[in-house]
């Protein structure tokens, strides 16, 4: 296990507008902010989105776009460091008419109808995202 | 994008009782204690569910009841003002026996079996909410 | 209802490494820091997981066992005594290949391929968890 502590910086509650792509989004909002650690939660809807699974066998993330109006049930991610920018690592939660759920990690492509965010920046030793071979993932190191 | 900068005041942890009203309960609370913004989780079981889609394009919600034992496998929800008072508004993940989820708009008529919950009370320039012309949601302006 | 205050102490924002037992872990860390109140959110994937659902007329636990690899949607819990000692009750909901969802009560048997966590400690009044008679299940009380 790899930690670190911090401590609760500032919190930042609001939406995004419709028509936004969720990722780009909160990755603009967090690189703008300079935000290095922090949470991400978030509920709302979408008027399509783009969602991955990584095969843990190829080491690829497979995506999928789900082309329909779907409620978003939950979005949960952190903020931390990679190439030392700020970026965003999210999985989102969706439903459909039916309440049927799909998920997967978030994608540039999920659109937003409506979507009221928490921010929550931490104070603290920065976690840095690097290759780990065992995985082929971007991980804190 | 729209937001405001908030600080942490109280946390609340603590569990509902079997038969109560989630939506109801968490409403009465947060009206109880004047909780004016914060951020709601909770995770537990329900005897019975109510969620709701809402139509992009009707612009209508449209409720679902599951009339059957469910976890909650997990509660999203945030706290601001309408008219006035403080309101709730949540998302909600259920699962079954098979371990098949379903999700929505947290609807009231979503009956406690057991339920432990987190508040987070924020301190700030509080959101209201007003009707949004292009979604005709009541989101915050 | 039944709730105590608390104020935010440390938060722990780490990984787990593969082949971790996520339950387990997380366990331990609490354990090992003597957390005794607090939430914990985590996002990541597994290379097998063990749900369960609690039937509310048996009043018994039926586990499952998912055997393959999955996206954690998230993870959604909480620390409290039992027994005088820190433990942690989650939930968590998954994603196959295909982005369909699965869900249930947090299980040993729940495998780590990566896993993104962040824990916040809470100082209070500590909840303690006992036989809640008319669910059969260990409530605070």
């Amino acid at each position: 296990m790899l930690f670190n502590k911090f401590s609760l910086e500032e919190i930042y509650q609001g939406r995004l507008e419709t028509g936004d792509d969720l990722l780009e989004e909160l990755t603009d909002f967090v690189q703008g902010k300079e935000i290095k650690a922090g949470k991400i939660s978030a509920i709302g809807a979408v008027q399509k989105a783009t969602i991955s699974y990584y095969d843990q066998e190829t080491k690829e993330y497979y995506s999928k776009e789900l082309d329909e109006s779907l409620e978003i049930i939950n979005v949960e991610g952190n903020i931390s460091l990679k190439d030392g920018e700020p970026i965003v690592h999210a999985h989102i939660a969706l439903g459909d008419e039916d309440g049927n759920m799909y998920g997967g990690h978030l994608e540039e492509g999920t659109i937003i109808f409506a979507c009221e965010f928490v921010i929550q920046e931490y104070e603290g030793e920065t976690l840095e995202r690097g290759l780990h071979q065992p995985t082929e993932l971007p991980l804190w190191e």
